[in-house]
């Protein structure tokens, strides 16, 4: 049963990528951080030029993950720049479907001039918080993906409501755990700030992404095993352990037999 | 002949629209400008996000122009808002090319949102006027619209050196003459703030049009007859008496049994 | 006594100015508003570049209230070009605090070129009706304007909690009332969209400021005069009859012999 | 005469700082680039939000350049944040002077609430080039100090056209060399991608800084001793090895007996 269970098992594992913008991405990529995850991951949520990343950086960022084939995501965000798009902006929803609608076909132009195409997209910073509660704010993205069509697929983590709302209109989701984070008992994440949020040991994470890929558990803080669906695995990408981490949950899993490969694949 | 010859001349009509940003917008439209430039034009430049146009000036302009029969082309320009795009600005090519693809990319997600697509590309303001000469800019626009692929055609008045580059990369191209504007006898525009190089009186500007529709000349500031090529007459937009104008002119090509047709069909 | 209490009544007429961006400004001009507006307040609240307003417009609405004798104001909002301000942001209270002392010193270097001086500071937007309860970013104001000094005065509605801790801090603080709007039992505003919101007839909304500047109340929606303490009286400037709305209100407070004085002179 | 001489040689030294923006400033930090060469120079050119530096990452520079003994320059640039102000933009005079004013103003107001100001302006890349030669440019620069007093003196390289308008319009103006760059015979640099353009020995970048302070010379490419007027030295901060050279330049200029001092200090 080992061999075929292990053989059936598969997995993603996606980050955040081209998060640099002008004159500061270069920075990045001096220090070989984005190539370096591309090397590791099957999802690339790539920053769409409105909390981060320019033309520039975007179309290169597509073709570095065409050329490892890498799935591409849209990691469409506020139009907020000076925040990074990680303060809450009250958009009006028409606004919101709109801007999220610019951004994926913007990406979907640089996807496609490197032969691929977004095939996935991700809510980044305050919007995905955002999505996950708010009504207006969870309809107006949902609204936008369907009008994009093309049948990109929406990732977020499980539970929340533009999930929820996608499944209803239609849309094709996917659900995503997070590899360095806690959970408690409940399924949810242990809030940053407090204690057991944040994993930072490379072989402890590793394990955990493993079991989470293999039995669809993960060890909450409280120790019990609690279930967490996951079509994706989010190894974070601004940190300075990351892609140390990002390769020894790549390594684990390899080794436990899963199959890494993206939730949604561009190849049409 | 007279009946054969008529029907078989045809010219398009092009404007720029969606010339408004965020709450500005919405004095454009207190006026009805851009509703009544649409129905008049056959083609419509609507500006992409970089020099004017927010997405949902954007997707509110595409809706329009779709549910008017009119053609969408991406106006693309420059990333300087605070100079409306009217400022030469020294771009790497690299990067114009990039900050092109997005451009048109982001337009035609909205296009094709609303049941049509980007079928030609005119450069805005200072960039109209760099691709003109400037061998590295005017590559870099070629270079944008063949990586898109898609068929778009590249609008600019003839002898630009970006159309000459755009045919030696296979690409379709078509030119523009302006109504409103005088001309040398060499084919070129009377430059601004030179006597007649911008005309005022509809009847006057109308008549010009129809001569130039079907004769292939316009009358030059010395009273000679010159040859201009178009595919397309530019009706400005953002003028006192612009639709007036527009409107002139559309009525007397009817009435002279020229018909009016997008040069670039967005139906497939 | 009439004599004597007329020459004691005085009252500040405050309108939004400098609302423009770039290509966008010259709109404004062409219509003549700002001009005319300027011949009728005594104090010029002036966008300061994140939410509209840019430097040229900066500088020349400094140029014509100074040369008007009128009273220079910040007008600092979020840093939002795109949605003018108007969207809440979440933005961090030392964020907030030095964006706010970016804006008024930005604003006071064009006023001081222009012989005068930002007097006083007034929110814009969402940033008004934020820092009327957000404790974070109420106090985030008064941080900014204590570490600018020079004396500004805040300028808000009554009770606004930005005010109470300006106080606090020993600024200067100022109030405003709202000349075309309904107001509650309370003394609050009736909210947009309910009836008696919003008044229109410049002849009503005339002997309601005089009513104000001479009793210290208006007429609420239900009939009772509720007091209101008002330092300014805001004349909107953005609605299609502001200008006529503002003249009728200046005509008749000085037919009723109020003075009508910046509440926050630049004189040193 | 030696021990006289070397005491009457002073002698300031500038790099560029808070060059960062929104979450890519975090950065900067994190290395300790900022801090590290605040503790070498004696002039710090802040960016002022146009091409680089948002209002949090401006104040925090004035703070730490304050708490050192640093004078303040306003680094100012062209409105390009994403080309990081290294395109030249042909902003009209009239609009650049607005620009320019408007950037030094807002730094000033941090400069101020830090106890210090704004003593010098420094043009940051493309608009550092620009008022070198362009006539209108350097002459909306020089307009833009004027306009805003206070003395501020006019940083630039010896034979910048900005330097010799700004001197007949009575402005104070101070002369910078580059210490990691080659010499020419005529006293200009050798441009980049040149052999020698660049040097990258922290000793002989000293070695050449100490030569200029004290002999007023710097060894040309062709090993003749040409005169470079100084008032300050810039140690750039771009460069891997930027804060090692810096270091290095100061060490050499104290054991020389040079005296370090800003050219322009900001105390009253």
């Amino acid at each position: 049963m080992g061999v075929d269970y292990r053989r059936s098992v598969r997995i993603d594992l996606n980050a955040d990528l081209g998060e640099g913008f002008g004159a500061w991405s270069a920075r990045d990529e001096s220090v070989g951080h984005d190539t370096a995850l591309l090397g590791v991951v099957t999802s690339a949520s790539i920053a769409c030029g409105f909390h981060a990343g320019d033309p520039t950086t975007m179309r290169r960022s597509c073709e570095h993950a065409a050329n490892n084939g890498v799935a591409i995501g849209a990691h469409v965000g506020y139009a907020d720049l000076a925040g990074f798009g990680r303060r809450f902006l009250d958009v009006a929803p028409a606004d919101l479907e709109a801007d999220v609608l610019y951004q994926v076909a913007a990406l979907d132009g640089f996807a496609r001039a490197a032969g691929s195409r977004v095939s996935y997209v991700k809510p980044h910073g305050a919007l995905y918080h955002a999505v996950a509660t708010h009504p207006g704010q969870a309809a107006a993205l949902v609204a936008a993906l369907t009008a994009y069509g093309s049948g990109v697929v929406l990732l977020h983590q499980p539970d929340a409501l533009a999930l929820r709302l996608a499944t209803e209109a239609g849309l094709a989701t996917a659900t995503e755990a997070f590899a360095d984070r806690g959970y408690r008992p409940d399924g949810t994440l242990v809030p940053r700030g407090e204690p057991g949020a944040v994993l930072h040991n490379p072989a402890e994470i590793a394990a955990r992404v493993v079991a989470l890929a293999t039995t669809g558990t993960v060890r909450a803080v409280d120790g019990a095993a609690v279930p967490v669906a996951a079509d994706s695995v989010c190894v974070h990408g601004d940190t300075a352990g990351a892609v140390a981490i990002a390769r020894a949950v790549r390594e684990a899993l390899v080794t436990a037999g899963v199959t890494l490969a993206p939730f949604a694949p561009s190849a049409g």
